[in-house]
C-alpha cells in the first residue's frame, strides 16, 4: 500500500466510506478519535480503549512538548511505544492551546510566544518547531500549525488566515519524516469567502488530508453546518477531511451527512468524568436519584462493560461517592457508545441508508432527552 | 462441601496452608484481600482484580451503611451482585470505621451512637444492627461489631475487652443467616494477659474463624509479633485466622510464619495513588527523577499489566500529569505483587521451606529499599 493511501470505497450523498492507510494500520472512517492529551485517554488503560474499539487517538502538542517533553518521548521509543498504543495516533499542532491562554501569549508573523501553564516558563512555537515537535513525538498523522483567532472579527479572521496560509506552507517545507502524513488546516471562522478562499488555498498545497479548524468553539449549529456545505464543495473529494473538536452525536451524525471523515472531541471522556452517559436515547445524568435503585443498566442493548455487568444503581453511587471507576466504566460506555455510533454510519453509508438512518437516529437522540437528563 | 469448612492441606513450622469454603468459591490460604471501602477497589474494576488474581475483597459496613445503604444494597440482589464480584466478599463490622470518629460518637455498654461523617446525621450500632446490616450487605464473611480502644491504657483496654466479649455473644445470637461465616474478633492491645484472656473467651463461643484485631494501628512491630506468638497458642488451630488491617510485604511474611490465614489492607491501593510501587526489592517511588528517561518496567521480572506494557518513564509521567491512569496501573502492579507473594508463601508452606524463602525475601526487600526509594 501507498503510505496514507486514502480509498473511498462507499458513497450516500455527500457522505462516504473509506480507508486510510497508516504506518500502524487501516483506519475505517467515517471515524472518531477520543482525546489522551498528555498520552493518556483519561480514566482508561490502552487495553480497554483497544477492548472498546477505538482505533485512533489524538494527543496534544501543547502538553507533551511541555511535559514529559517531545525529545524525552523521542528517545523512549516514540509515543506510540511510550503509551503501549499500536495503532495510529494523531496530533495537533498545539496552536489551540497555546491561542487559549489568552494573555500568556504573544503572535507575531514568524510565531507565538507564550508562557507555560504547568511552571510560567517562557517558550517559542512556530511553524517549523511544530514540525520538529511532531516528528519527535512520532504520531501517524500530524497537523500544520494554525492561528486560532478567540475574536470573530472579520480583520481578526482575515489576519488568521493569513498567517495560518503562510505557517502552513512552512510546515510542508521544513517536514522531514515520510512515515507521518501532515494535514492542512483550514480557517475562517463564519465567513464564507474566507472559509473558501482557505480551503483553496490549503488544499492548492497537496496535502494528503485537510483539517477544519476553528469550527467547534461557539458557534451556533447552522453555522458550523453551513461552513461544512461550503467546505464539502471546496475541498478535494480524495483526500480525508477532519473535523477538530467535534463529537457529541448529533454533531457527529450532520457532519457525516457533510461528507467528514474524522473527528475528535474531549466530549464522551469529560463528560464521563462529569458522570453524564451517552446513548442512543440521549444523555442520561447517572447522578440522578431516579437510578437510586435501578437494577437496569445505562442502555440495555449496550453491549460495553458497564453496561454488561452494572445497574445504574451501582454507577449512580459510585459517581456519589466519588470512586475512580465511575469515571472508568461511563469512559467505557461513552466511548462505545461514539465507536458503535461511526459503525453504524460507515454502514448505513454502505447500504445507502444514511438519510434514513440519521433522521431516526436524530428523532430518538432528542426525543427522550429530557425525561432521562 | 460442609460450608465454611476449613481444610488445613500442609504445615510448616506454626505456618499453615489451607483452603476455606465459601458459597462463592474455595479461597487458598494464607490470603490477602484488598480493600473496596465504598464496593469498589479504588481505581480498578472488578474485571482488573479478577485478571490480578484478587480471590477476597473487604467491604466497609460503615461506609455502605450510610451510603448507599444496605438495604437498598438488599434490594439490589446482596452486594456481590451489585459490585460484580463473583468471588468472595468479607464485610468488618463498622466498628474500627466508628471508633475512628473520636468526637463524633459515644459507646455505652449497649452499642455506640454516632455522626455520620457525610451529613452529620446521628445514627446508632448495636451488636444486634451489624447483623443485620451485614446480612443486608450479604458478605461470606462477616465480622463481630468489636469495640477498637484508641487508647493504649490497660483501663481502656479492659473495658474495650469487656464489651467487645458481651457484643460477641449477641453477634452470634441475632444472627440468622447460614449462608455467612461469622467471625469472632480478639482484642487486648498489647496486654498479653488480655490478649490471652480475650482469645480463649472468643474462641469458646464456638466461631467458624477468628479475627485479630487492634493489632495494625501503630504499635511496634515486635509488639505485634509478641502478639501473634501469643495468639498462635491461645486460638483453635483447626479455624482460620484473619489479621485486620495488616498488608505490608514484610508484614505478611512475618505474620503467615506465625500462624495467619487471612489479611486485608488499604496499604497496596493506598501507596498506589501516591504512586509508589511495591517490589519484591523494595518500594518504588515513580515520582522519583530518576526514573524520568527509564525505559524498564517497575519490576523486569513481574507479569503484571503495568509492568509488561509500561516503562518507569511512563509512570512517572502519569503520576506529575495526575492522571488517573498512574492510580490504575500502580494498583494492578502492587496487587499483583501480593498476589504472588501469597501464591510464592503458601507453595514455601507446602514444600516446608517457608524459613529459607522468608529469609530471603525480608533481606532483600530491606536491601534494595533505599537506592528505589
Amino acid at each position: 500500500m501507498i503510505p496514507f493511501a486514502f480509498t473511498i470505497r462507499g458513497r450516500d450523498g455527500r457522505a462516504r466510506i473509506g480507508s486510510l492507510h497508516t504506518p500502524h494500520g487501516e483506519l475505517a472512517t467515517p471515524l472518531f478519535a477520543p482525546v489522551g492529551t498528555q498520552a493518556a485517554v483519561k480514566a482508561v488503560s490502552p487495553a480497554q480503549l483497544e477492548e472498546v474499539g477505538v482505533r485512533l487517538i489524538l494527543a496534544n502538542t501543547y502538553h507533551l512538548y511541555l511535559r514529559p517533553g517531545d525529545e524525552r518521548i523521542a528517545g523512549l521509543g516514540g509515543l506510540h511505544r511510550f503509551m503501549d498504543w499500536p495503532h495510529p495516533i494523531l496530533t495537533d499542532s498545539g496552536g489551540y492551546q497555546i491561542f487559549s491562554l489568552a494573555e500568556r501569549r504573544q503572535l507575531d508573523d514568524e510565531g507565538v510566544t507564550f508562557r507555560s501553564h504547568l511552571d510560567g516558563s517562557t517558550h517559542r512555537l512556530t511553524p517549523e518547531r511544530a514540525m520538529l515537535i511532531q516528528e519527535n513525538l512520532g504520531a501517524d498523522l500530524i497537523m500544520t500549525l494554525d492561528v486560532c483567532p478567540p475574536a470573530r472579527e472579520r480583520a481578526d479572521v482575515e489576519q488568521a488566515v493569513h498567517l495560518t496560509h503562510r505557517w502552513a506552507e512552512r510546515c510542508l517545507h521544513s517536514k522531514t519524516r515520510t512515515d507521518q502524513a501532515l494535514f492542512g488546516i483550514v480557517q475562517g471562522g463564519i465567513f464564507p469567502d474566507l472559509r473558501r478562499q482557505s480551503a483553496e488555498f490549503i488544499a492548492s498545497l497537496g496535502f494528503p488530508g485537510h483539517a477544519i479548524g476553528g469550527l467547534s468553539v461557539g458557534e451556533a449549529k447552522e453555522e458550523t453546518l453551513a461552513m461544512l456545505d461550503l467546505l464539502d464543495a471546496s475541498l478535494p473529494e480524495d483526500r480525508p477531511r477532519y473535523l477538530m473538536g467535534v463529537g457529541s452525536p448529533e454533531d457527529l451524525v450532520q457532519a457525516v451527512r457533510r461528507g467528514v471523515d474524522l473527528f475528535d472531541c474531549v466530549l464522551p471522556t469529560r463528560m464521563a468524568r462529569n458522570h453524564a452517559a451517552l446513548t442512543r436515547r440521549g444523555r442520561m445524568n447517572l447522578r440522578a436519584a431516579i437510578h437510586a435503585d435501578s437494577p437496569q443498566p445505562i442502555d440495555p442493548e449496550c453491549t460495553c462493560y458497564a453496561c454488561t455487568h452494572f445497574s445504574r444503581a451501582y454507577l449512580r453511587h459510585l459517581c456519589l461517592a466519588g470512586e475512580i471507576l465511575a469515571a472508568t466504566l461511563l469512559t467505557l460506555h461513552n466511548l462505545h457508545t461514539l465507536t458503535i455510533l461511526m459503525a453504524d454510519l460507515r454502514q448505513a453509508v454502505g447500504e445507502g441508508r444514511l438519510d434514513v438512518f440519521a433522521e431516526e437516529f436524530l428523532h430518538d437522540y432528542r426525543k427522550i432527552r429530557l425525561p432521562e437528563g
